[in-house]
């Protein structure tokens, strides 16, 4: 049986597998396509979570994820699984066993990850929308270089039954859309209710963000942060982190590793699984954590949150850079790799400490090359983030 | 074509090569057929060094190497290329990319590494004799846990042309085989003369070795040692590490790490390659070694060398077990793997540090598992082990 009734022509899709879910004729979402990230249980299907190995030693899924379940009672047809990479640890989209999707907003480029798959299918029109998740940036980063919508909700909103982890303090589950609209009715499918129209009513801009990313990338955001600032009104610049975003990034790197370790350790050190050399890094740097760097990353978390909460005020949104580049190329070397994680993460962990929604905008081109700026709202704003982006939305 | 003009039964082969080289009629070798691990090039195929993206970013290899060549002109047949750890950088010889070849005298156990399937290929007859490589024990052990004769010959005594490095200050070119009289006849032809009957005049038991294997591994090798000591006579033993092993093994370790990413971690910095999660961690060891570890670890073997050359003198020999253990079981936890790894090389790294000859002598049986013991002697020597192991081969 072919696994996917049409063609794939951006490597976005698993083709080891042919979980597939039609959705009912009556539902808000009827008529819709959609393609799930290979992290998200089929019933029937083995979860492959990008990596050969964990694919082999486990076993099919016995229920289908909370979030696949919702969409397609919702009437929308769930066609395939995407590309991520390997275990969701990584940022690039690269995958080594199953290379890599292409990104149709920037040949060559990088699609972003982990939500690799999924954003390729969606920025080139295989499906209406896909599903992703976003642990340290896995759904803003691929929305911000494929030019999509994309939103990374407040931690805990969307039940994560049925979804592989990678570290459950920070794991929450997104999706990507071509427009604001479609966003929205996901959106209320998902958030399980309305939208409505309530905007933030004062937006701070980040400057400490805006002075990590290169003067014509921040001139290129320019116009849609006038675009935002009109829309809410109120503007603020503050500096977020009083010893720069490096710090704030570390503590999480450090938390998240951590219990990245403790969820897939015991699996690595019995299978010794084939890894990228890059994501095997990652791991040994998990394993090499020590109670006294958690203890330490704990207290600079805290921190960050009391810091942000000063500024995160209800009805108050932040604006900053998504990724603060467009896709890097493809294939580069690994200290390249490296910089540029390490960069993109100092942009992510902001929402990610918070537990906090954080919506990517996909306004504004570089070159020809998508950029994304973002939102982010204080815990349980995902649909007042919704509404803004439907505003601000061209059109 | 079939790769092979047999069935491979121990998966001891590469199935992705048709390398292949008739041996002439008239040669001292003629009639007998031989393996070549997948790190010797042959003319026109490419080496792949027991990972596939090391064969997918490789030529085919323009001229055939040195030791391949030399054999098939002295008139062996080589019938096709073995399984390696990945890069030789392993010591089990369980391979994730192409799977473990069958210990045949141990089933359900490892064959040992990295000349894994050079030593499953020779212990379960498919091939009269093979050629492996040792960097640090990847003839020896193989041997030792297959109940193979195998040498590992003085450094630089072989010509590595047309040979993958690992680590060259330590690489050498080893062969096994099933008796003591062939290992002689595949000697005089690599080491361009007669083997002779020269035994040492002096045997030296290594204490601080035996101590390190458990009393009934100890107590199985010693008809093993007595049929040797009453071979040479003048026997003394010696404790040869005044601070023990471990600080013996740990120089190598910086040294041949070292080594091994300044060989190899280019192409890692390029390719991101996948590796087994354990090769990963060598490698990232051996990348974040500096230039202080690497000038202590000199330091450190500076006195390895002196210490060991007070013993070593001309015609002697020094008596130790290979091994220590029996052929471990198959798909252990990473944990225990990297502990008989770390004791493995407490015993590999006299004769490796010393770049001395050390011969693995298949005598003994444990529960019916092979254990090997092992002589080193003086650089140079080569002729003399071999001479001595055919004195001591039972028959």
């Amino acid at each position: 049986m072919s696994p996917l009734e049409f063609e794939d022509t951006l490597n976005a899709f698993c083709k080891d597998t042919d979980a597939y879910l039609k959705g009912g004729p009556d539902g808000p979402l009827s008529g819709l396509t959609f393609a799930a990230k290979d992290i998200f249980d089929v019933a029937g299907h083995v979860t492959g979570g990008g990596n050969p190995d964990w694919k082999r030693t486990h076993q099919p899924a016995t229920k289908t994820a909370w979030v696949v379940q919702a969409l397609v009672d919702a009437g929308a047809t769930m066609v395939g699984k995407t590309h991520t990479d390997e275990l969701t640890r990584g940022i690039a989209g690269e995958n080594v066993h199953y290379g890599t999707p292409i990104n149709p907003r920037a040949p060559g480029r990088v699609p972003g990850g982990s939500s690799s798959g999924s954003a390729s299918a969606t920025a080139g029109g295989l499906v209406d929308f896909a599903l992703g998740s976003d642990t340290g940036g896995s759904v803003r980063v691929p929305a911000s270089f494929c030019g999509l919508y994309g939103l990374r909700p407040t931690h805990g909103r969307i039940p994560l039954d049925g979804t592989m982890y990678q570290a459950p303090s920070y794991d929450t589950i997104g999706w990507f859309t071509r427009d604001a609209e479609l966003l929205a009715r996901v959106g209320e499918v998902l958030l399980r209710g309305k939208i409505g129209d309530t905007l933030p009513s004062r937006l701070v801009i980040a400057e400490d963000a805006f002075e990590m990313v290169e003067p014509e990338i921040a001139k290129a955001l320019q116009p849609a942060v006038d675009a935002v600032a009109s829309l809410i009104g109120n503007v603020t610049k503050e500096r977020l982190s009083p010893n720069g975003l490096a710090e704030w990034s570390a503590q999480q790197q450090v938390l998240q590793g951590r219990e990245a370790w403790y969820i897939a350790g015991d699996w690595i050190e019995q299978t010794n699984p084939r890894f990228s050399f890059e994501v095997a890094l990652r791991y040994m740097f998990a394993k090499g954590l020590t109670d006294e760097d958690e203890k330490k990353a704990l207290a600079a978390k805290q921190k960050v949150i009391a810091r942000v909460n000063e500024v995160l005020t209800p009805d108050t949104v932040i604006c900053l850079p998504t990724s603060g580049i467009p896709a890097p190329l493809t294939g580069q070397r690994l200290s390249v790799r490296q910089a540029i994680g390490q960069n993109l993460m100092k942009l992510t962990c902001i929402a990610g400490t918070m537990g906090a929604p954080q919506i990517n905008l996909p306004l504004v081109e570089l070159d020809g090359l998508p950029i994304g700026l973002s939102l982010i709202g204080p815990r349980g704003s995902d649909e007042m983030l919704i509404a803004a982006a439907r505003r601000v939305a061209p059109g």
